[in-house]
């Protein structure tokens, strides 16, 4: 089972085929390197060529002929994923879907598309269409895919309102193209979804996609500073409570983030400013200034519809999810993040123990997210990376203390998520790609089921660092 | 300070005012029956004329010369009200706003309108402007209008999603016209807003209103059958709480209420079939019904577009709300109901309690609500009644174990409500009404601001029954 990769390419002359060096280092590389950690493991990697199929059929070709030549396949939207996820561990094909930008069909309520669509053209479609949009995007709108999103992204701006991606009804459909001597093609819905969403593209290529939309507003952007911290967390909380007033985004930076790492917000607060992020509906802005006006400790310093700054701050939700740790990154080089869940009912109190225990090494940075109903926050907290045994402990007093993190500093589905192995995605992959060709090192239970996860999983068949 | 009616009449015979007696008993009247307390004690309320205005400057001239002869005016929008609220307990003008049914600008998420539309045209007028609806409606939908659900109402179909009529963001502005020697027009957003919602027109006519939209959908109405009545409970309470999966109607029906009250239901069920109304939007389906195949204790028995039924139901909505109480008094006119709120987070807990104590005398109608961010529950509970003292008894275990009861067995504003004076809307009514004309008797505070609420109050000014 040695990959030809020769035999592979010569059977694809015919497509979009992608040769150059440098733009197979590029294509290999997603955002891995936010983590110090992956950073150290995974630079080298680079794909023997690039494919960019231009429809269905040209992807069930490149699938039928990796297949025969035993070369494995990494899918790729835009690569803007954080976890190594779109990158090659073992070589082999990138598959590019830049081609593959269609809408097929937009009608109350639902899109369908193919899934290397932009999100932001995406929701210029529909809003053409018909004053629709995406229920939520990754903040990565302007230059991520749907397909990416939905195969490698949680939820993200609008999740306070609709929760995550996850959630039933937040995909409709997703049209699957396995990786077999023959591929098929299957449509999934309901409780097939989890098969492929979130999977890495390790158990089936989606070539289709229908997705529930939103109406589509002008929201207004705004940002509001507080000098307490937790009070700062309440105002989000309870406003993303206010069952009248439509929100798409409420994130919490605690200090001194704002001041430290956002530049052009910087010169309208101080270090001690805790900054509130948000998107709410034009039509929804009397209730909110109604609110604004109960909470004496919170001050509106920026909406962007009456937008009086010398220098534009720009989109709100850039300065949201992992934009934040961008823009800190970006200042500091040491800084890395986390994923926390802080649950109902305890949220507020554990992220208050978080940040009396780590702060200023941990800084909380939340997304007011809604699960089973509740508001919830999702904590992308910004870490002051030192070493990967403190990052590891800084792990620990998480979940010693009840938040679940959801490890960005790993590679694996299972490591990034809940630890457990994914019945429903491995026993999919047994069916779909038969010779484990798919996105190959991503699927711990598939290389080695016994793992026990009493440290960091390292892909055995990695490409060897030169 | 004596009603000189005949001057006031003969200073408006420009308008279009209605002085046949069989019309001005209809006009005098709203559903107050439900409540035989209140039939024994309003039946005989009439109002000395009625006056249609056609225009706001048209409201000005009656409110200006009815403040000059001291006449009462009791406005009504189209009489649906269950408390007598629209009745002229002192007799005086009926002022019916049925010719002001103007759509003035519908944009996106809003519209501006007069009070006197219908809820349906309303939405007519939206969805065909714009494929959008009102975000709420009373179960009268056919028959109600706008500014009587804002001015009499709380919510409805659509509270299981926004909330009630009373919170943030959920009404926009209100245009109001006092009564005073020259009436003055004000528009109110924000905190001013309660002074008049849910007022009963005691303080200030509504003369235009702009409310938030949401999209309009082709909702799918569906029954669902339980054999268990809290499994109907947590089935929809589980359902609310799922965060992708938009809902418009949530309610439960407790056994036999379904077998005994639904003729065109009936045939479907059994006496012990506990009944769980719903209203889906179309696009959510796949995730309903994902949610649906993982409860074996729930049964889809009906669903509209796919109605196999020989006789159809109708709208699904026409059983929830007030109009279940309407149905079960057609069937056995010894039934009247209760309003209680069920709180998180022990309203399941309550709700059982309840149903265990009382049931079958009082059968369980339960509203999913949003209140704070939560799902809870609102009941309108069936009563067989029997006498006032065993329903005032009834009343008080609620309130004993902890559900609070808007009692609609009383036509005052307080014993509707939480049985204390509403400052705002009392200290406005100073101001806007000083010589107390507007609908007369609905206001305790006003008549007597000591009253101890230790039993039903009595307007001292009501009407002589003949
Ligand atoms: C600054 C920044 C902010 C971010 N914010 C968010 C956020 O708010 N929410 C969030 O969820 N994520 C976020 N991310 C992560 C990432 O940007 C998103 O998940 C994004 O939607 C991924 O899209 P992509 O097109 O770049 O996917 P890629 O990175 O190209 O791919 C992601 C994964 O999906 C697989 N894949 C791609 N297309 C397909 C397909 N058609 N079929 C099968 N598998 C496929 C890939 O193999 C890979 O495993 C952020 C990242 C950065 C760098
Ligand atoms: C079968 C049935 C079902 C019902 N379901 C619901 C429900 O789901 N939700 C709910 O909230 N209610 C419900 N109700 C009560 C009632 O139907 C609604 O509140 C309805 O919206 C009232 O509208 P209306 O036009 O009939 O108002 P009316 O009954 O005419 O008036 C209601 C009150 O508002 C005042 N008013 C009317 N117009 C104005 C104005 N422009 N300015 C100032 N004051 C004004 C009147 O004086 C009166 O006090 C129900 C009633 C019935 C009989």
């Amino acid at each position: 089972m040695k990959p030809n990769v020769a035999a592979a390419k010569a059977a694809l002359p015919h497509l979009d085929l992608d040769t150059s060096e440098a733009a197979i280092r590029a294509k290999s590389r997603d955002f891995f390197w936010y983590s110090p950690v992956l950073k150290a493991r995974l630079d080298h990697v680079m794909a023997d060529f690039v494919v960019s199929p231009r429809s269905e059929a040209e992807v069930i070709e490149v699938l039928r002929t990796c297949y025969a030549h035993d070369v494995p396949v990494t899918t790729r939207g835009a690569g803007t994923g954080n976890y190594g996820q779109a990158m090659p561990l073992a070589g082999g094909c990138v598959m590019h879907l830049r081609h593959m930008t269609g809408v097929k069909e937009i009608g109350p309520g639902r899109v369908i598309c193919e899934p290397g669509i932009l999100l932001k053209d995406l929701d210029t479609a529909t809003k053409a269409h018909s004053g629709q949009e995406l229920r939520m995007f990754s903040s990565t709108w302007a230059t991520a895919t749907i397909g990416g999103f939905i195969a490698g992204g949680s939820g993200g701006v609008g999740s306070c309102t609709w929760g995550s991606l996850r959630d039933l009804g937040n995909i409709i459909r997703l049209r699957v193209v396995t990786m077999e001597a023959e591929p098929r093609v299957l449509d999934f819905r309901g409780e097939e979804l989890p098969r492929v969403s979130h999977a890495y593209g390790t158990n089936g290529i989606i070539t289709e996609i229908e997705m529930p939309l939103a109406p589509a507003y002008d929201w207004v952007e705004m940002f509001v500073a507080c000098d307490d911290f937790m009070d700062a967390v309440r105002f989000a909380e309870d406003l993303a409570n206010q069952d009248g007033i439509l929100m798409k985004l409420g994130t919490v930076f605690e200090a001194p983030i704002a001041k430290d790492y956002f530049q052009r917000v910087a010169p309208h607060v101080e270090p001690d400013t805790n900054l509130v992020g948000l998107m709410i509906a034009p039509h929804s802005m009397e209730g909110f200034l109604t609110f604004l006006g109960r909470r004496s400790e919170a001050r509106l310093i920026y909406r962007n519809d009456e937008d009086d700054w010398p220098r534009s701050p720009g989109p709100v939700f850039e300065y949201g999810w992992n934009h934040t740790t961008l823009r800190a990154l970006k200042v500091d080089p040491s800084i890395t993040y986390l994923q926390v869940r802080y649950g109902f009912p305890e949220h507020k109190a554990l992220i208050e123990k978080m940040q009396t225990a780590l702060s200023p090494e941990v800084l909380q940075h939340l997304e007011v997210l809604r699960e089973g109903g509740r508001v919830i926050f999702a904590g992308l907290s910004l870490v002051k990376f030192t070493t990967e045994e403190r990052l590891d402990e800084i792990v620990r007093m998480h979940e010693d203390a009840g938040a679940m993190i959801f490890n960005p500093h790993r590679y694996t589905l299972e490591e990034g998520g809940r630890q457990t192995v994914d019945d429903r995605q491995l026993r999919f992959k047994r069916e779909a790609d038969p010779k484990g060709l798919l996105n190959p090192g991503k699927m711990i239970a598939w290389d080695d089921p016994d793992w026990s996860y009493d440290r960091m999983y390292a892909y055995p068949k990695l490409q060897a660092a030169e």
